[in-house]
């Protein structure tokens, strides 16, 4: 009977604490949406550095400008530290506007082209290169057609993104061989160039550049994206006739790296101040466009977490960092070398976020650590689905906070996860400007991760 | 013993069967969205109702244009019967180009305006109307400021919609008297016109109309809609200088009934055609833009779901019906009309969905039902999910088939529930354009109000 009553009380005692401890962090996590949809500043930040600013590829004057940027915007905030972290970058440009086009009976077509990042030129000041077209869909077709039928041509990867699969990600990494590996793998056969259809959903004229590499040994012949309008154009006459020879001119070069920086802020922990907690996005961005969603957004956003934990007097537990990394797009230096710091350093990294799916309406958060870390997060579900959050699974953290892997294997890294459908559209292409971007959109993103790293703060250990 | 025995076995029956009910249903839903995503119709209807159609306010040869091509593309589908339902529609429109402005020190200044669907005109041949003005948040304000402070006015109702409300739908909800009864409201006062704020979260020069009513016998005054820009820039310089007077023009008229029709299309039901689920949007829209979220979208997502039927051989057991509905915007005349068409033809309605909240990623449906139903279509969840579809809660159906209620008071009314955070960016402005949809966004509704249906017509009785 002692014992009944004895649970009993604590029971309620239990059930309680925990009711005005949901009723708090219902009260906290209104109060950051509200903050952020009423007063946010995500949106005139990106609107900044996509506008005063734009394209910052590594090894340009954009991304210096950038990095001043950044760490101006962390200083506005009177956190506990604001500082740059060196880290040598690689430095791959356009020196010449590029120019693909061929000649069908209908005159002079041209191509919506644009040379893949780490492409070599066509030769001395962007000299013409001319070739016939081999279209594949795979690089394991190049085995099939042998050198016979690939020497001395372009080889044309037009294999195109998977619409069926509702996960656009999914359909990106089931195409991105192509982009990354292609050249290389056509230049075994003895191809003079590669052209790669568009790593996009969209049918339109946006060429969508990204990352390449050369493999050592290989002959590096130039490689280009094309748009998927173009691939179906260029394509279709093909067909009609092989004859076909198309030029393409491109004046790209890799000079020698460039010291660049990672941007960070941070708010001490109160209790644990050794113990870290990461939320970053990437400060570089393609030459095309401006780095709206890829990755001002997740810049923005992280920055923001910071801006509204002080605007709301949040006191962390643990220290709470963000960074604008440096060098996602080719070279994942910025990464690297923030975990190598962290390593050198001997700091203690339990959980890291990155926003760099865009700054489209929230979905949720991936979560690539353990079951009871999913579970934990699962358990928040009632607070956060009010705001459109119902994704809370294990999957993909994300490529700067990757390497902190190195620090503690058993890290918890998360990827903020917005509603994949558009992101494509945009993505490492001229279209992925300010203007792609909706604010609320945007400011829902920044609350939510905000919000989980709140919970995450408060509950983890 | 036995009956434990016996139960282990038809428990383990039970299970095999429902695994095996499981697996068809995700087979069938997964072919639905394959089948979209990778072979739609939707978007390339969209286009040609938007860009050969355009705008198509009730009463206009736009929306007789519409109501053909609707026919046209039901009539294509081999559908069981495709016809017409006549509706009598109201004629209001623009004769005039709007013109709204006022002087400053810095000269004139230039309103984005436009006319409330169902405004007075300024006069004949769009006579200027010129006044001091009084800006107000609410209706309820013009109590207290009284005849002495309104009187000879334009009354400019200046409250926001709420930004910190999730759902936009809300914040609309929130604030649309302003623009539905502000006229006559102020009109009692002695105003002689009303400005209201556009409703809308986006900054921009979009005025974005709707409907509003006169009460009767109040004097009629013009009505306006203003951009959020506008609005915000009028205020300020009000609030500088009391003094200023606004100047408007408005030309629109109301002309007698116009004859439309309700476009419907048909599957009979293999087992009880008698039972009827209506899927619908509306085909008329607002007279700026093209009307492509709201509601071309609706329509073409109607559309879809037969067409997807059709093409994967589903037979339904109950007539599955579209209806592209005439005259939602100012009157809702084709939703009653299509009710007192059922009631007469002693028609059983037992379900019915409408999209009309545009067309954006999916996130669910709203029930406006009894328990039960939600309880059941919850059940689903595990199949949708993978879809992105996570909302089935109680909520509102639609405009449209609000008012088969009087058919059949228990009838379950459901609304498909995309994304809100950009529709009112667009919504009954000239931004509603099809530019403005992203075909993924637009086929995965389509591809969940047809999985839906399908769940619905071979569970429900």
């Amino acid at each position: 009977m002692k014992l009944t009553k004895l649970l009993l009380i604590s029971g309620l005692v239990f059930q309680t604490s925990v009711s005005f401890a949901q009723q708090d962090d219902e009260q906290t996590i209104k109060s950051i949406y509200d903050t952020e949809l009423s007063n946010g500043a995500s949106y005139q930040n990106l609107h900044d550095l996509c506008k005063d600013i734009g394209a910052r590829i590594s090894g340009s004057p954009a991304l210096d400008e950038a990095i001043v940027w950044g760490k101006n915007v962390l200083g506005s905030l009177a956190l506990d530290t604001v500082y740059l972290q060196e880290v040598n970058v690689p430095h791959w440009f356009r020196s010449k506007k590029e120019k693909g086009f061929y000649y069908s009976d209908k005159g002079r077509i041209d191509l919506d082209i644009s040379a893949l990042g780490g492409s070599v030129s066509t030769g001395i000041n962007a000299a013409t290169l001319s070739a016939n077209i081999v279209e594949v869909q795979s690089i394991e077709e190049l085995a099939t057609l042998g050198e016979n039928n690939i020497k001395g041509k372009i080889v044309f990867f037009n294999r195109p993104m998977d619409p069926k699969l509702i996960d656009t990600f999914s359909a990106y990494g089931g195409c991105v061989d192509q982009r990354y590996a292609g050249a290389s793998e056509a230049s075994k056969y003895g191809a003079v160039a590669s052209i790669t259809r568009s790593m996009t959903l969209a049918h339109d004229h946006f060429a969508h550049t990204g990352s390449m590499s050369y493999k050592d040994g290989i002959e590096k012949i130039p490689a280009v994206a094309i748009s998927t309008a173009s691939a179906d154009k260029l394509s279709r006459d093909c067909k009609n006739d092989p004859s076909i020879k198309v030029s393409i001119k491109l004046g790209c070069r890799t000079l020698n790296d460039k010291i660049s920086h990672n941007v960070i802020g941070e708010i001490k922990g109160s209790e644990h101040p050794e113990k870290i907690i990461t939320i970053g996005g990437h400060l570089d961005s393609w030459d095309l466009g401006e780095g709206a969603h890829d990755d001002g957004a997740g810049c923005v956003q992280a920055i923001e977490v910071l801006r509204l934990f002080k605007k709301l007097n949040i006191k962390p537990k643990y220290t709470i960092r963000a960074v604008l990394f440096t060098n996602e797009e080719n070279g994942n230096r910025g990464g690297h070398g923030y975990a190598d710091a962290a390593l050198k350093n001997n700091e203690t990294h339990f959980v890291a976020l990155e926003s760099d799916r865009g700054g489209f309406t929230p979905r949720g958060f991936s979560f690539d650590a353990g079951a009871d870390r999913i579970k934990a997060a699962q358990q928040w579900k009632s607070l956060l689905e009010p705001y459109g959050l119902h994704v809370f699974e294990k999957g993909y953290g994300g490529v700067d906070i990757g390497p902190l892997k190195k620090v503690n294997e058993n890290i918890c890294l998360i990827g903020f996860v917005p509603d994949s459908q558009r992101y494509f559209d945009y993505h490492h292409s001229a279209a992925d400007v300010f203007e792609s971007v909706n604010q609320r959109e945007l400011e829902l993103g920044a609350a939510s991760m905000a919000s989980l790293i709140y919970l995450i703060d408060k509950y983890w250990e």
